[in-house]
């Protein structure tokens, strides 16, 4: 049982944020941020698997080794990625100057930074931002540090819950950004979550996984994985539950439930928003031999353009969908593949079952899509999410760095 | 030594050839094509690795096992996949239509279908078609029976060649179709190869393996691999060359290096004929640790679509190939990594090498653009051919059916 609650970020208890306009976007928007925990905080942190680490992932990877932190520090409009010996030198600095600013050790603070590739950080702007951030921490900055992470997303990506452990009340809370290259294994997307729950570093990471396996990586927008993406989550205690050090205990299953509820609706609010997307798909498949066949096939799909583009052109073309189940890799047979769209089965034993066509284009008219693949070879089950192809995210995709 | 000759696929001794409109088409143009050798020719095939492989390919699979045909049959505008066991019947009914027409054994001949997937043949226009193709075969034929295998294309794509053999003038020619869903491991993409060349199927197997791995395997235009590609070479020995039937002969290295520049052709206009295509790319990425890594990382930028969507605007953004670099899990390392566009060093150990950028416009705004990517890690290479990715994709893919 959960409600959600307002205050973003800042409603666990002894968080506080700040977004300021430092100057680096050109559009003048907020674009350095700073979330705070009065407390050290048990932290979790996944990221990129690219070789192509920007320099922020591999200055963070390192601070996050100690197992509590006690802020973030983020910038957009600049990924500081393929900066060399100089992105190394700028991500360091960030978090020092963060850590002076806020009266903390350099090691409690994680860097993070979006933007374009290849270009070195406006360190004058960044060092001024990150000061005046620290000055304007509050429990309502929870707004600006939202708006200071985001580049092309369209809408703010967020939300808050509070649930019970052994009576007390915890609060969970996250935001986002993501919009183009999003892909599992953390492709451009920033998340942060903050909660005031008492949690082992250790056992925190092990919630984290579980909840990224069902969120974050099972959606796609266009295959790409980023050089710079990072989820997190800080942990500080505040909540007073008794502390959750072991997987096996009820208090962790509920926490873990929340964790992945929290990633699941950011996970999704990303594909929402994915560049250009009209169209939201849920790509569902059931009875495969195991969940490693099951994700493959849907990602197949998710990730094929032709199945992208038909669905932006409102076309119930399955032959595509067949298709990419056919080359997915995992263990199939067209005689037993069903395929539902909006509930309404189009393929029944690999073959075209006649839907009732009038009801068929309702469903594909819908903003929201249901993608149903039973395979007939076990009783594994993955859902993945994605989003369709349009004239739009080739004009975004086209236009972005000049 | 060789030189481009007239005549298309009945350029080499003892072919003829035939394309009719059937009706099948809604655009009305030939549908329906026959390729004829008269006499038994060594066949060797490769088919599509797609689990939901078409009926017509399950069909010549089985076909091509006596290594002889005699004949081709091929329709456009319906794939005859995801059609059941109909559809199986139908792939037959047409070997043995066009068996019986041309007076030889029904397994002497192959069948191929492309078009719309999920619908089933109408048999009667097909039966009709094929019986018309064969009354109508002749050495003039080729370029009805091009027109014949096309949907999307824009263009033909063909090429013939005469070359040397023990003194013996031997003649090789090919056709293709294609356009979209062009991916490695034969994706919706027919080519139809004749030679009379005198070579065993054994060793035309081997041939036409590493002709296809260094061409129709290197092109990439959406990373969809469809249900229907089939490329078939016939060899039906008129030249009057010693038989090849062995590898290790300098006969065997010469035809080899023939059936590859013909594939190499053909793969490079599939690729130029990408749906929407506005730049043709050429992928070569060096100094890799082996073959299977240096293409990986060639693939990973060909099938990128930020990669594509850049292309097309035109705009040098570097950043994203090398992300594409990173992801694709090749053994890389960004301070040894070098990238040149149109022969202009703009990355070096993985940062900006501040280009000319005058220089660098001008190379973004011409049509056929390389990309050489110098990884530092070995000596292995691999070239990749690819297309943008632009509006007209998303519109012929999101209005196809319909």
């Amino acid at each position: 049982m959960s409600k959600n609650i307002t205050g973003g970020i800042c409603a666990p208890q002894g968080f506080k944020a700040a977004g300021v306009k430092a100057g680096i976007k050109k559009s003048g928007k907020e674009d350095v941020s700073i979330i705070y925990s009065e407390v050290p905080a048990a932290v979790a942190a996944m990221f990129t698997t690219n070789a192509m680490a920007a320099a922020p992932v591999i200055v963070s990877r390192q601070a996050v080794q100690n197992g509590t932190i006690q802020a973030v520090a983020v910038n957009s409009g600049c990924a500081n990625a393929s900066t060399g010996e100089q992105g190394l030198i700028d991500a360091k600095t960030m978090a020092e100057v963060a850590a002076t600013a806020l009266g903390i050790a350099k090691d409690e603070v994680i860097v993070a930074s979006t933007g374009i590739i290849g270009v070195n950080l406006p360190m004058d702007k960044v060092t001024a931002g990150i000061k005046k951030a620290a000055g304007e921490l509050s429990k309502d900055g929870y707004a600006k540090a939202l708006k200071g992470i985001m580049t092309t997303d369209t809408f703010e990506k967020e939300c808050a819950y509070e649930f019970e452990l052994n009576g007390k009340a915890v609060r969970i809370a996250g935001i986002a950004k993501g919009a183009g290259m999003i892909h599992p294994n953390m492709a451009t997307m920033l998340c942060f979550i903050t909660t005031d729950a008492a949690i082992s570093p250790a056992v925190l990471k092990e919630a984290l996984n579980e909840a990224v396996n069902l969120s974050f990586h099972m959606i796609t927008v266009d295959g790409d994985t980023s050089t710079n993406d990072m989820i997190s989550v800080l942990a500080n205690g505040k909540a007073g539950n008794k502390l959750i050090d072991a997987k096996a205990s009820s208090d962790y299953q509920k926490f873990v439930a929340m964790l992945k509820q929290v990633c699941i609706h950011l996970a999704k609010q990303v594909v929402q928003d994915g560049e250009g997307a009209t169209k939201f798909l849920e790509i569902t498949v059931r009875g495969a031999t195991d969940f490693a066949d099951a994700k493959v096939v849907a990602m197949a799909v998710a990730k094929s353009p032709l199945v992208k583009t038909a669905f932006f052109g409102q076309d119930p073309n399955w032959g595509r969908i067949l298709c990419a189940v056919g080359y997915s890799g995992a263990k199939v047979d067209q005689t037993n593949t069903t395929l539902a769209l909006g509930g309404i089965t189009i393929v029944k034993g690999g073959v075209d079952s006649k839907p009732d066509i009038h009801a068929l284009n309702k469903v594909m008219g819908e903003r929201e899509i249901k993608v149903e693949i039973e395979l007939g070879q076990g009783t594994a089950e993955a859902t993945v999410w994605t989003c369709d192809f349009s004239y739009e995210y080739v004009k975004i995709n086209a236009d972005y760095s000049t």
